[in-house]
């Protein structure tokens, strides 16, 4: 394969970002346990987000609202004001947070950047995506950002004819089999899966997908990126 | 002029929007008119959505946060579980809407479709955006969308470097002088105002920043750009 652009994913792929989720959840379910368990609650939240999902996207002002929608009914509309700005307040302070390299994320793509076209291919909040790209200090290495409302094949498509490439020559490098690496290998792509210790319930893939799925890689690190490509 | 490329805003200038944001704004005003007048509410949340506007950026949902937010702070944390729940159910109707497109506009793009490249070029929430795009049947007309987290003169720099053009071969035609016209116009692109009737109050700009300003012109209607390119 001869590779003329890597798409990187954002999220838990060049920094960490599931690690913050999972602290705003338990402080979240600390603040309302009066009313219900951490267990349920998590459940309820996580069905929310997902039927809210149509018409929010994805990110975190999403997280932000899903939280305060399934704040009011859990606690049978007794939830204090105090509470809900808590949780508004939690929100911004992830919009806020310091961004945190994964180890080798910074040597690796100043190698890959001489020699191939790096792009950032991510789903989210784009202002929020925005920002932390700059505040990563990685802007450099990268062509440019795609910032996808969803992670589709179509999707991919479409930023590949607006790359002005063939997907045998594209390499998407990523935490997420879901969102990474299927609808690219399915689209004739190369796909690199760097598992991340934390997967959102959302990104958990039916093994029966993964059958015909044999043309990406797995790594345990993003310094091994080095020694495929 | 050769002009290869024209961009359109969207809200406002293809479809309402402002209308619905108004309307919206006064249903805020009448749940809460207990606590305060609807004049002082208004302004505190203006000054609130600015406030909030770097972390959260433009668009619907942002809206939503910083008006659960503002009902807070102005209730004096007295606010009813019933009443946020109503304001997030206002928020989300609004991402729901029906798009009503402005006079013109289809038939518009349809004859300047076939002589140039057109765009969208929009701000907002990308999930809303690209949704209202589809719902509203002109996706055919463009050859892509270019949601930018805020319309500046670098954000539209860095668009045309992608597009691969000179500013002077690109025209934007929006209803916003300081979103779609100065911007564009100082970095030697040319710009096609269209007023809508309402402007909102962050996108007013200071007639002295218009001073410098000569190559846009203004039209009442879409339907006079055929008159111009």
């Amino acid at each position: 394969m001869e590779i003329k652009v890597i798409g990187f994913d954002a999220d838990d792929t060049l920094w960490l970002n599931m690690t913050y989720f999972e602290e705003i959840e338990k402080s979240y379910c600390e603040l309302l346990k009066e009313f219900i368990s951490a267990e349920d609650l998590s459940k309820i939240l996580f069905k929310n987000e997902i039927k809210n999902m149509d018409i929010y996207g994805y990110g975190v002002k999403s997280f932000m609202l899903s939280m305060v929608e399934t704040a009011i009914t859990v606690s049978n509309y007794k939830v204090s004001n105090k509470t809900i700005e808590e949780i508004i307040n939690m929100g911004k302070h992830l919009l806020y947070r310091p961004v945190v390299l994964l180890d080798g994320v910074e040597k690796v793509l100043n190698i890959l950047s001489k020699k191939y076209k790096l792009i950032v291919a991510t789903k989210g909040d784009l202002v929020d995506q925005e920002s932390k790209l700059k505040r990563s200090g990685l802007s450099q290495y990268f062509h440019h950002v795609e910032i996808m409302s969803d992670k589709t094949e179509e999707n991919y498509k479409e930023m590949l004819n607006h790359l002005d490439i063939n997907p045998e020559n594209f390499l998407m490098v990523g935490n997420s089999l879901k969102s990474d690496i299927i609808p690219v290998v399915n689209i004739g792509g190369n796909g690199v899966h760097i598992p991340f210790h934390i997967t959102w319930q959302h990104e958990i893939v039916d093994e029966g997908k993964l059958k015909n799925i044999e043309k990406f890689v797995e790594i345990n690190n993003i310094n091994n990126l080095l020694d495929i490509v």
